[in-house]
């Protein structure tokens, strides 16, 4: 498997734009993004588990019922939640998207993205879909266009692609997301749009996503706030050309692979760009009991405000760590844990058997002053093994949720 | 019921005494504390469900065993937690207790609270021992010094007392508190020593106690993190000269009333000087279908990083309560949600039926600007209620836990 450039466009058969419509005041900052297959692609998504679920999430719902689309349409700036005329905004958004591109408005797919609770005014949007069609392409700066118009507080644009070989055809897969805030998915996940030109089936489609996602994007936090308009949705419109994938086995396994590499690195950015983060903190736990446990302990550690902020002073205050397992809820005999920390500067031992072992404070600093951090933990009580990623808490996050909606 | 002066010394045949041993390097602050009774008393607790516990916690529970204890010692600036000898440091306290005291040590309970995983050094505490007991009295002076004593990060002191009769005698419950941060108590709590005259048997006393922290101290929280060391002990010594409470009642309703004012005022307390904070949340659910949907909504909101950093800000971002009610895991109906602000400066409406509603965004800042502020969530949907208090996240919070250990 090769990484190529690009993200959503990467894929064959895939255009995207991205402009400034007029959601967002400042004129700068792209707020629409459209992501357009020349065919009819199979389709999947997985959404947030939040009760209060934004209207865009209830459309796309609906629009995927027979598992095909053939656009995405999202915006920045304004969530479409918890406005009553949400769904019939979402729903406009949709028919908009689709005359224009002369699609039937149910394969058009919808997200937003931004603050809660202000009714989204589709006239900016209405007045713009000319521009934001017309500006439809296949090179790298339409997708990063388009990846640029969905981020809100993001500092970094996050798109990646790769090429993988299914059945001797060569296929690829590429995919934009945007992160920072409110961001602790919870069996689904923040914004994320994939592209492939892969051919699979619904069916495989949809199973290979909910599976991943488990192991990537639901092992990802910011904050600890789950959003209310998570999505991750995936397009495979099948122009590489290779015989449809619709069941497991080795193409399967190389479709999950090439799935996998670009959703961790999503993952990895979204986390290292969380909201004021000057750190991407990696926990990896080994040695568990069973991958339960081996996941509520990563995703605790991760989750600890106090192990966030000290990862920030870069102090390894690793009693910090040692009480977010114990109140993790995972059952874990605290006298066999291991910790150490470690980045590119090295790796230093800190605590054995559940106690602090004496360690060079020195060395510790120097190697939590690095962008990297790795949180290792060795439970000693077992063979499952997991990975979460988060993020240092800062001043700066409490600077931008301190006032965001101004 | 009214308030009186002092908080552990307000009770009869209460001593206290607070000084500076040595553990912390900072000689201004206190961080060695003794309570005493002159006669033994009935004693309950309650400890932290962390799966990492302090020593002094295993030794603790040891000594009560019998239901009965005359002393506790509790040390600021180091946990004594995580540590090989932990336990035979924490059991050597007692012993010095006991034998200035001329009291079994079994009769001695120990606290510790302060940085996790360093050795606790006994030389300052067997050093001091004989000033530490020369130091008990019972004036409002010595119950303040042991108050003092046990804070760690804590910016104000936390003791208060009420005057209570029972069966036509006056009793007196009073008590002291550290919190701040590591305050996520989950069916235990922070430090809280509380001291009261009134005769109980020793099962009607842990019921009390078991019974109120349900609804104060496992309903407060700074940061999320359960921390290792949570304790809350009570001793009742009977001097008041009432019939002894041995069942339920009015005189046990009685007694469980001023445990509550005393509890939640402290509540009120530790989540207002959380950790960086400038104000204190308060979150009351009504309109819940049954208790634990009212208590897992209003727990899900003062634990929400985006909610507490608007509430710094004092941004009436409503949606933030919303997504924090949605993801809370409670069997909510989100269309029936009303949200209000309310303090000193007035209440007003933000959301109804899950919806947003126009308001004047001067009078939310307003509000929003003092020092308590409420949050008022009718679910519309039942009679349960609850209450949670939490704080906002500052700059300060991450000042303080970027490097707590230097």
């Amino acid at each position: 498997m090769d990484f190529v450039k690009g993200g959503v466009v990467a894929p064959h058969g895939f255009r995207a734009s991205g402009i400034h419509c007029g959601i967002r005041k400042n004129k700068t900052k792209k707020d629409l993004a459209l992501i357009f297959s020349r065919v009819p692609a199979k389709a999947a998504a997985v959404y947030t588990t939040n009760l209060v679920k934004g209207a865009p999430l209830t459309v796309t719902k609906a629009h995927l019922q027979n598992g095909m689309a053939q656009a995405v349409i999202c915006n920045s700036g304004n969530a479409n939640t918890c406005n009553a005329n949400g769904i019939e905004v979402a729903e406009e958004m949709s028919r908009l998207v689709g005359s224009a591109l002369k699609l039937s408005h149910k394969d058009v797919l919808v997200a937003s993205t931004g603050v809660i609770g202000q009714p989204l005014d589709i006239t900016p949007i209405a007045k713009n879909m000319e521009t934001l069609v017309h500006n439809l392409g296949k090179d790298l700066s339409n997708g990063r266009a388009a990846a640029e118009a969905i981020m809100t507080t993001d500092t970094k644009v996050k798109e990646i692609a790769v090429e993988f070989t299914v059945n001797g055809k060569k296929c690829r897969l590429g995919g934009i997301a945007k992160g920072s805030g409110m961001i602790h998915p919870n069996m689904a996940t923040m914004l994320v749009f994939l592209t492939t030109d892969c051919s699979i089936s619904t069916q495989m489609l949809q199973k290979a996503l909910s599976t991943d996602v488990q192991d990537t994007f639901n092992m990802t936090s910011v904050d600890g706030d789950t959003s209310t308009n998570d999505m991750v949705v995936i397009m495979a419109n099948g122009t590489a050309g290779n015989p449809e994938i619709v069941k497991e086995g080795h193409a399967f396994d190389t479709f999950m692979k090439a799935l996998n590499t670009v959703t961790v690195q999503l993952c990895r950015w979204i986390a290292g760009d969380g909201e004021g983060a000057t750190k991407l903190l990696e926990c990896k736990v080994t040695g568990a009991p069973d991958l339960a446990i081996a996941k509520t302990v990563a995703k605790s550690v991760i989750c600890s405000s106090l192990t966030k902020a000290a990862m920030f002073g870069a102090d390894a205050n690793w009693g910090r760590i040692l009480c977010a397992i114990g109140y993790s809820g995972a059952a874990v005999d605290v006298t066999k844990v291991e910790v150490k920390f470690a980045s590119s500067k090295g790796e230093i031992l800190v605590c054995e058997n559940g106690a602090g072992v004496a360690f060079s404070e020195e060395l510790a600093k120097k190697i939590l002053l690095e962008k990297e951090i790795d949180i290792l933990i060795d439970l000693h009580d077992g063979e499952a093994a997991s990975t979460a990623w988060g993020c240092d808490l800062t001043y700066d996050y409490v600077k931008i949720n301190g006032d965001y909606r101004t």
